[in-house]
């Protein structure tokens, strides 16, 4: 009985979220569901995207948290519609959170959504919102074993950020094994290592992102 | 019914949560619930507790990982007893996974056992392992934003084990801020500003720990 109830959940979700991909397409917006552990820098990342793309492409984003507001108020900050999803207690977003926060926003006037999933290597991984794109940042101080120990998520990803580049000299951070680790999951991800905050790598991510943009 | 599915589960690992506790009283175990982001050093910190009391101490560990093997393996070098659990998918150990862990240890020979969840802010706080104390660890590389965001694991816990202060200078991470965003959820707990990596704060952690072992 747990099972068929999961399922459901489950069957429910990926038919919401190809309804979700249809109206997106529909009004030609392009969608990234971002994902990471906690502090590993999604919020910084999108930032710093859009700082970047900004005078050329109309941004909004869907911040996606157990509880507070801070993140959609430092997006709000840099010019960007943003909508603060609370989970409550869900660890993950899924295809009714987003289908809620669409009536705060309008895809005519957007070509880029963000979705800041929440801050977890785990359950947003099994759950679609409708999106072109996966994209996962791991940070160099989180280590170098994570895609032993989650798997699931980098194999699905379309694109992996390593972040936090700057500490790569001063860390124990082995870059030889993270990337056989991700090669052997998922060698077609495009992967991009940059530093939020200095800012290398971030052309190599922009131009890769702008080629996708429809 | 999805509602109702969900109490039962809780409620069920709760029964068995307390079972566990009174297996755990019996034989004279002190258990430590250890709970963290992917990435925040809990594998380092239980080395580094085991370097600091295994002469004193008969210490094993749980390893909980959604995937591989690293984390028991690292700790069987260490010379201290450890059970892999891999979960497959769940995003969190939950008592029936620690039932059956605790078939591979001998209880009698054991004063702590320390348990390393799944890395996860959200899932591992809903669901109690028997253990006499929550440890969550927050790295100063994660921000110090984390409690804001992940309030429940962060209300629930007994101590707080502030990693990477090695990086505090170096970051933007504001402790004041942090500081009070702990003393507004969670006063009571006991506090350790620590770093793994130069041992700094840790025979703070280690004098209190002793301070609880029965």
């Amino acid at each position: 009985m747990e099972i068929d109830l999961g399922r459901n959940v489950f069957e429910a979700n990926v038919q919401l979220a190809k309804k979700l991909k249809a109206v997106f397409d529909d009004n030609g917006v392009f969608v990234i569901n971002l994902m990471a552990s906690p502090g590993a820098g999604k919020t910084s990342f999108i930032l710093k995207t859009i700082e970047s793309l900004k005078d050329d492409v109309a941004i909004a984003v869907i911040e996606g948290d157990i509880a507070s507001a801070v993140d959609a108020e430092k997006v709000r900050a840099a010019g960007v519609p943003a909508v603060q999803i609370n989970t409550g207690g869900a660890c993950h977003l899924d295809g009714r959170m987003i289908k809620g926060a669409l009536t705060h926003l309008n895809l005519d006037e957007i070509d880029l959504l963000i979705i800041e999933n929440v801050g977890n290597l785990v359950c947003p991984a099994e759950f679609d919102l409708g999106e072109d794109i996966k994209v996962v940042i791991s940070s160099i101080s989180e280590g170098d074993d994570k895609p032993l120990k989650y798997p699931r998520i980098f194999s699905e990803m379309d694109a992996l950020i390593i972040n936090k580049i700057d500490l790569l000299e001063s860390s124990d951070f082995n870059m030889d094994d993270f990337a056989r680790s991700i090669a052997g999951l998922n060698p077609a991800a495009g992967v991009f290592e940059i530093s939020c905050k200095t800012g290398q790598g971030f052309d190599d991510w922009i131009a890769w992102l702008a080629s996708k943009l429809k």
